[in-house]
């Protein structure tokens, strides 16, 4: 039955805010193996993280509750810019000509301009309870460390940041924003650790690379007492966090009387596409719900279309605990001639677990065409998607598509993760005809796979 | 009575979106003189403006009806990103631990980032009816050309922009939006016509001006018979246009029980100013509101605080008609010290005449204030605003911190007319301490009145 009397957006109103995250993990049919100290091989302990992370954050790490209430000091920042609008794209509908009803939650209305301050508020605030008062991280694009600088100002902590050397001065704008917000930002390798200044005086022209600024971070949180380190993606305490996305938008939806056949997100390290879909696969598991779940990653960085689900490191240099996951080994680093983000050789656990029992399918997606996509969706739309998000968007036109082929009316529903206003680089080289596909060769797969750390007795 | 039980954002439900732009032009008390043709000094005709607007524009320009209905094929585009939040400053007033209740309408979230694509979208619509089907434009810092760029891509026409050459040069990223909008961007001075060749001939290292850029885009479109001419600001239709933020403003106050003490806007050409406050100042004419209206305007370009109300051509080449209006004079440049736009020289005829007869006031703010106000709202708010729109920001927080001092707890409402992501150069500035004030000489201000036109038997 065709519906068009749905506003082009839907909000929420205070009372019906949600205030709690949801934990997938408890719900998992089968659960995900233990993460392991990364020199003993032993499961990891609460003790092993208790250096960089606070209590609090441990326990969500490991917690096996479905629901963790928000505390209201979150839920105070949360409100600036959520409940984020759930839109129904009724201009891409009528430009592709389908009969399909496509809707977007959209992350990009806040400073960091994507879904990455979702979980640095709740990071930040954790660590500020718990008697924290500096938070070290880095960041390669921007993205996540704007969004820490940005809830590091409002709680009233310090924030600083180790920025990969190429993109620090590549990205001046990134820099001054966080600077904006008072975060003081380190081009990485930096004089501010041991690690930096060994490799500094290694290779003094080196470009840096986000393996390196995570050891600058990890080494200043480690070695002061009155600091943490706060990480982006991938973990279990940060994928909670973004549920706040799919909690909203479970509530926009009923609150319209839609159900979701198909619900899309991009994968780098797999937040916001867990984030999206974790409530709704809780519905899904309890039979409550029949939808397909579909994760998009560049060609270039196919990590569970072509990775393998293995136990492996978060970080180049092999100092985080070993995590089973979708993974293209650690060493491995897309082709330059990659544009956008998404390029992180792992994978959250708990979405390389789904993958792995075939509760979610994944695809990888050219970035001509993803760009493509994206320039549809710019004008139809009126919105400039960030080149991660439009991962997401072209596999939603793709989906779209084939509904018109078909005749079938299916409600899709995808994230957008993040706005391109700091991507212009990149649009203007595919405006020019400089953007060429860059998927991932058989050698250099071959070659990141060969890689994998050896685990006696678990691992060969 | 204090009143803490509002949401952080109000927005409107699809039946209560504004469907007519309010005019408040005929119910001013005292009539705006009438404009005069540049040459012939004589009442402007509706033949005059032919050559580079449509019909139904010029009437929206002369127009003398109250409501103007909004065709569904804007509202179609303008439901894309409308309503705009009104969002309650939560935050903020606890900050600055005022009484006050602080609302401000954003404007920001769409592609142009600021409320340009309110007229943008309606002048592109008219023209495509009347059957054109080229734009041509000038833009400075770019949020006009963008807007247009936006506009003309939806509805399918060219668009072309004469980008005033240092900025073109130094904003690669405003250029490169508007391509990804498939919009045609020259450097002004252009070979592209007689008077940019004529220019460039002359003084080929000019980094050109906004006046340049306007004589090329009118030339281009005055030349070919597929193209129209579109302006931004200052002139009746756009500010008519902008009422949609006035008109969802009013809504969004009276769903919530509120009704604003004082309403600020910034002042550049007038447009935003004019749209949030239009409803408003009709209510107050009508004796049903009783509220103070601010604009702020640089202390740079202190149009109303400092200008006289004459008439003035909006050009630097004495070419377009002569309007009644606040000036400093048609070859006003502002110090180059000072960082952001509202560099205009006039003020649109509506606000001019409130200003006159007192209906409304005026503030001029120094660039340091304004970017101080700007930090401290980024921080609280979660937002980064546009250096334009943080001069409204400014005064708000100066009118709070006076209640705080009464204790009155006044209704505040200010327009965040756009965002501040294209502008870290100059927060980059102010972070590095290298913004500082540049209020108008005496000397500039003479120079600039001194060259006002004379019109026998009107003006001396």
């Amino acid at each position: 039955m065709p519906r068009n009397d749905v506003p082009n957006k839907v909000y929420l109103e205070a009372q019906e805010l949600p205030t709690s995250w949801y934990n997938l993990i408890p719900n998992l049919p089968n659960p995900i193996d233990p993460p392991l100290h990364p020199v003993t091989f032993e499961p990891l302990r609460i003790e092993d993280l208790m250096s960089i992370f606070p209590k609090s954050l441990i326990a969500q790490e490991m917690s096996r509750d479905t629901y963790i209430p928000i505390p209201e000091g979150v839920q105070e920042m949360y409100r600036m810019f959520r409940p984020s609008p759930l839109t129904r794209a009724y201009c891409l509908e009528k430009y592709l000509g389908t009969p399909a009803r496509i809707y977007y939650k959209y992350e990009g209305n806040n400073p960091s301009g994507s879904h990455k301050l979702n979980s640095a508020i709740p990071q930040a605030y954790y660590n500020k309870e718990a008697g924290i008062r500096r938070l070290t991280t880095e960041t390669g694009a921007g993205q996540w460390g704007t969004a820490l600088a940005v809830a590091c100002a409002f709680y009233g902590m310090e924030c600083v940041v180790y920025m990969v050397r190429c993109s620090y001065e590549q990205k001046p704008y990134r820099r001054a924003i966080m600077q904006t917000y008072d975060a003081t930002v380190f081009s990485s390798p930096s004089n501010n650790t041991e690690v930096g200044r060994k490799i500094l005086e290694q290779m003094p022209e080196t470009s840096g690379s986000l393996g390196i600024a995570i050891s600058e971070a990890v080494e200043d949180a480690a070695s002061r007492e009155d600091t943490n380190y706060a990480l982006g993606s991938v973990l279990n305490h940060v994928v909670i966090h973004q549920s706040i996305i799919g909690q909203e938008a479970m509530a926009q939806m009923a609150k319209i009387g839609e159900t979701p056949d198909i619900i899309i997100g991009c994968c780098g390290g797999g937040s916001n596409f867990a984030g999206l879909i974790a409530p709704f696969m809780g519905e899904q598991l309890a039979g409550r719900l029949n939808a397909r779940f579909i994760g998009v990653e560049p060609a270039a960085c196919p990590t569970l279309t072509r990775g393998v689900y293995a136990y492996d490191y978060g970080d180049v240099a092999g100092m985080t605990p070993l995590m089973k996951q979708y993974t293209l080994g650690a060493n491995f680093i897309p082709s330059a001639i990659h544009a956008g983000g998404l390029r992180y050789h792992g994978m959250s656990q708990v979405i390389s677990r789904l993958y792995h029992d075939k509760l979610i399918e994944a695809t990888a997606v050219n970035q001509t065409d993803v760009f493509k996509a994206a320039k549809i969706f710019a004008v139809q739309e009126g919105l400039l998607p960030a080149p991660e998000s439009s991962h997401a968007i072209c596999q939603a036109i793709n989906e779209a598509l084939r509904c018109k082929e078909t005749g079938e009316e299916k409600v899709i529903l995808f994230c957008l993760s993040g706005h391109g206003n700091f991507d212009l680089t990149s649009y203007d080289n595919y405006n020019h005809g400089r953007i060429h596909d860059a998927p991932l060769s058989d050698e250099d797969l071959a070659l990141g796979l060969s890689r994998l750390p050896k685990i006696p007795g678990i691992q060969g």
